[in-house]
């Protein structure tokens, strides 16, 4: 099922503001208002896209009279030299908003290309990709859709949309089981109730607890095997810390449900694509 | 001189609003409201510390009655243990904002920490190192000072503040000679006027068209070295594109004035920062 | 443990600039600018008070310099002639905001006396009263918090936070078990999903589907029992529709987890309080 | 005349923000994107529908691709039954604006509904029903044109378009004679001057020192009679308090010109109107 | 009476981004941060001061820990010389609100000095000098408020609140007479309504149809004098166009009860004011 | 080249927002709805006219189904009696545009009429018309756009896009030259300096330092011929203060490359243009 597409309108108006605030002085004085070109988005670089709906929301906002055409659909593979999209119209419109568009598709673009080295190499496992809340400020929404659109899936939106006992929450309650009784007592009874693990012990009184899920924290190996036989399908886990490209297989045949992975949203390089001109 | 720190306000209140939402719902139903806590921000890893101001404004729009005490100055050299800063107040205010806090802090100190890295490589030149537009939609401001935090220099903050004649302005002109000339003519008189050249013809042209500055894209070595013979000191000199710890000393030993790297932007790891609470 | 408080600072600055608009004109024009006052806020009908810190961001963002001294809790149970609340400070600053903050402390207090009408008619049985999203646009969350204020406690705050498949779903998807299979699949791992049913087929399909909660819609009560023993604790359950103060005590004593009522949000009177000046 | 349909666009946005938030999940990941449905709106209670522009804005806004067909006017009788509009298109957008829809839908309704009871107990009378300001925070100018929807008039919009001179204006001034000099003495020429009154004398008063309008707060029939009397064409006059369904027709009847009823607009239940899929 | 300073938080800070945008660079890069100064504002011109709590709040928002010392009351006549207020503190803060601050005071005052002219120009007739809807976009509020300190009196403030029959509406409804009963009929209550005449015909039709006022249009002495007449305290009378600093005393003197100026907002220089700094 | 037409869509819709409120009552009450009528906008005074594509977003504003004609371009010399735009469509939406459009337009006008006599005074000479930062609050986007279409220049936008080092920054510094070289040491490359000189002697003393222009401010003609042989092209140079309509040319005929001159935006005279309906 095709990937729902979030509402950028206000981050892309933003993010033009920023960038052309009182005006694009160059565009502005160089180039005839009336000038018409065609320009191509082209890959410079090995990966899945991400953020044509983006692209096509900034030149909207830029200039509703531009033309798109995409060769490409939202998270296809793309290899050096792919054509994305053809954009045609006023030249000054499509140099204003050529910096932002690129900015976008290209963080993106590194986010789901990123995501779905970690989902290849879990191939064939039951076990989830999944994000976390390190994300850039402002851009939560498009990051997680671009985790998405990479073959990932999303762990919590933010702090208002599910339960995530932490260390601190327990020793303010005093033990696992008094903040999972509660959690349970007076959140929505919607909510799903995480309980984050350092050790076996945890784990088992998280379960006893009646929590949702058990987060199974920078724990080894044979750790987590333990855990999974203890919790048993009563209770979903969650693998998280020490998780890089070369541990990621070993931690998915654990048999834990999904596994979260920062650094797809934290610290992503950004896949190299550029927009040249065809024609001026 | 201290490095003046942007006005942040609005970033941070964006970035709180989409992460808390309609409410922390697991520490407000598992956290007592007069709970009292300390928490201290700690590094993780080597690097220069770049946000604490963020921080500061985080928690201030959580909580104003949290206590901040910053051990370290901004853009201090850290290491693996050190204490950034300690918080103390409600343990509620300081959960709700933990993430967000360090989010900020992780990726701005990620930039200094980058931008760093070049301008120690070119230790002794003259050159500066300066940063680009491609930076992340929304956070250009808070970037572009976490550039400077880390030894590095500001270019143009948008389209707004400075010209820059590239190939698609030439090609809507006929030549770089009528693009300086139309820009000259037009431009508030005080704003520079910068040619980007691929060769020395346009090199050339361009300095005797009058512009300000002339951006060297993606030339090697001796064609650096070439057109900073032919410019001569009549306008000054941008390196740009190719550039890499391997490379950046080589391009600064040229003589150009600045260098300039969207990599310090754009593709930057997260410096490893974490919240720990001493006390609940 | 206490009843978070949302924050209320945007919705009260928009209810200020709706009333005052470009100025309080009456007392613009008959108040001396430095007249000090005392008012107290006075309950006129027995109910659950609730919007009392509302009543404090109204005072505060029209004039900081108000002294607002509370005689009751929020929550408490309140008879004619209880003071709730002393204001001191300008007269005029009093008088500008005595209308919103009336407006916000009479309709929460009539949702937190009507939720609490509910939570009373079922004490003893183990139901939750729970709200929907039937509420006034642009006031959920301080409508959601008065539901707890009363007794009551929260349904999902939005379309965002949990999964409802309700029966245009279903038919979309060609059966309940495809329609949570999908959910499943894809849907964040931490969201719950809940399957409106209409009929005890629906429960049963539901149920073995792999649904969290079963919504039994507008079931009599002898379909709510048969559905009860159908679901046998395989999956949350909650009754909506048909449910009223005769009826809710006899719901909640079939066992079923929540009643969710769409009348303590979408048709409350205000319950009675003015604002009397005791000095001028 | 029509009644002018206020601008809504800004309220619409935020409760579609309110209730979509990061997004419809339940829509998202059991509708396919491309799956096109019709659905009808449907009256379930008799009364007076208001509110069908707002449905009009709440759709646009989702997906401007959506086709609206309306079969009845704004302020048209409804009974149970009756088809008000049919909305064509995909499925996700109809389901994801539905609750907002009918949230605006139900309450201007209701409040419709009710305000056209007391304009029709009064028929044959030359008092026209008007509203106060007691209106849900953030919806005044929806909840004011449902009066106007439902046969009613407007009072003041707010602080800033009317004097009001109150008990508490009066006792800063020293006396109502003085207070109403001060204000035709300083405000705006066309802003008229309303006095609320609680005896013959405060009537006798106002009226001498030149008020427009006196407002007979909560006097009894032989004292609105008498009131009448006195002020005899030399002021308008608004009967307010104890104003119910059993007693506006005898008010009506003393011959003021305004009747003014809170609980037109702060106690109002909801009109019951429903969305029905017709295929999907 | 003191004049009622308007809340001019929002405009303040949105003149304070237009002017300093991504920062004050001149001031950031020139002067250290701790550097303490004292700086005067100081009377160029003699007229009379408006905007001093503008300039208060401009300060504010900059930076709050500045110190504002004031010498003069709003208001107040100033001349060549005059020292207005005095501001210490962290120099950066000072010289980045500078300009803003200045840029309000000297239209403000501009302002209030044109009206005050205006008004001294009819003392000792009962007529008011009031302000018309020409005013800047965006600074209506400020404007009537300087028109105020000034001595004059304000007109409406928009569309909304109070009628102004023109003569376009009248040539829709057909007549004075229909478009008076018209908004009589529908307006509430506590509007008045102004009816446009540009003949003595029109005087007599919109008295008879009941008009609060009539605001008699580009009309000759003499014409005024037999509007009056005709009138004869059955309306308040407005007279406008064709008023200038030779005309308004015999306008005054034909016993009008307000005359509107439209250049007093429209057609300002402004008045000379200087911030220097007598210590740095 | 054609004056690119700054982004006014947010000042516009704050300006009708300001104007309309809670709506046009007089048209409302008075125009029916359906009513189509045929306006056309003429101008009253001499001048060249600027704000045409304001008019034409604020009618887009209104009501997108307005149709407008222009008859002259913008920057056109109007006479008194020319056409500049019909605009047809629904009487109510022309009515409650009017003023906003007007007030937009004269004042816009006004300032390409005054810049433009500024500009004719100097025809022949090489010197540039330019603008200052005393603009009013709010509009400076705006009015700095009718200056260039006045045939001005523009000075920078605010503090963000160029360095402008004053008398309290030098005194901060200890000297011009320590200034200077705190500027181009850290200001970003792109940035020009400017420094403001009173006598010859700070003349010298920037040219020397480095400063890319110098501001010769409040100089008589002799002391601005010598400072002209003092820079001798090694610096811009910019003449200001003292600058009147019997000045300007003899300060041009100096040889300076720049006069900037406050008066063309902060003591402008609104340009008389009105809006007639042609028919109703």
């Amino acid at each position: 099922m095709a990937i729902p597409i979030p509402d950028c309108r206000d981050i892309v108006s933003r993010a033009l503001a920023e960038d052309i605030g009182s005006g694009d002085i160059t565009s502005q004085f160089t180039i005839p208002l009336d000038l018409i070109s065609i320009a191509v988005i082209v890959a410079k670089e090995k990966g899945i896209v991400c953020g044509l709906p983006i692209v096509e929301e900034v030149f909207r906002q830029i200039d509703p009279t531009l033309k798109l055409q995409f060769f490409l659909a939202e998270g296809a593979q793309i290899a050096p030299g792919d054509r994305l999209c053809e954009i045609s119209g006023f030249a000054q419109s499509i140099l204003s908003g050529e910096r932002v568009a690129l900015n976008f598709l290209q963080r993106l673009s590194g986010i789901s290309t990123k995501t779905n080295r970690y989902v290849e190499l879990i191939s064939g496992c039951k076990a989830r990709i999944i994000d976390t809340r390190k994300t850039t400020p402002g851009l939560r929404i498009l990051e997680k859709y671009a985790v998405r659109v990479g073959g990932g899936y999303n762990h919590r939106f933010g702090l208002y949309d599910a339960l995530m006992i932490k260390d601190n929450h327990i020793l303010a309650c005093g033990s696992i089981t008094k903040a999972v009784e509660l959690a349970l007592s007076q959140a929505p009874h919607v909510m799903t109730v995480t309980v984050e693990c350092d050790n076996l012990d945890q784990v088992r009184e998280a379960v006893e607890a009646g929590a949702d899920m058990v987060l199974l924290d920078n724990m080894s190996l044979s750790e987590l095997e333990q855990a999974m036989l203890l919790v048993d399908g009563n209770a979903g886990t969650e693998a998280s810390g020490g998780v890089n490209e070369s541990t990621v297989r070993e931690i998915a045949l654990t048999g834990v449900d999904v596994i979260s992975v920062g650094a797809i949203t934290h610290s992503v390089p950004s896949l190299d694509i550029s927009l040249d001109f065809s024609s001026v």
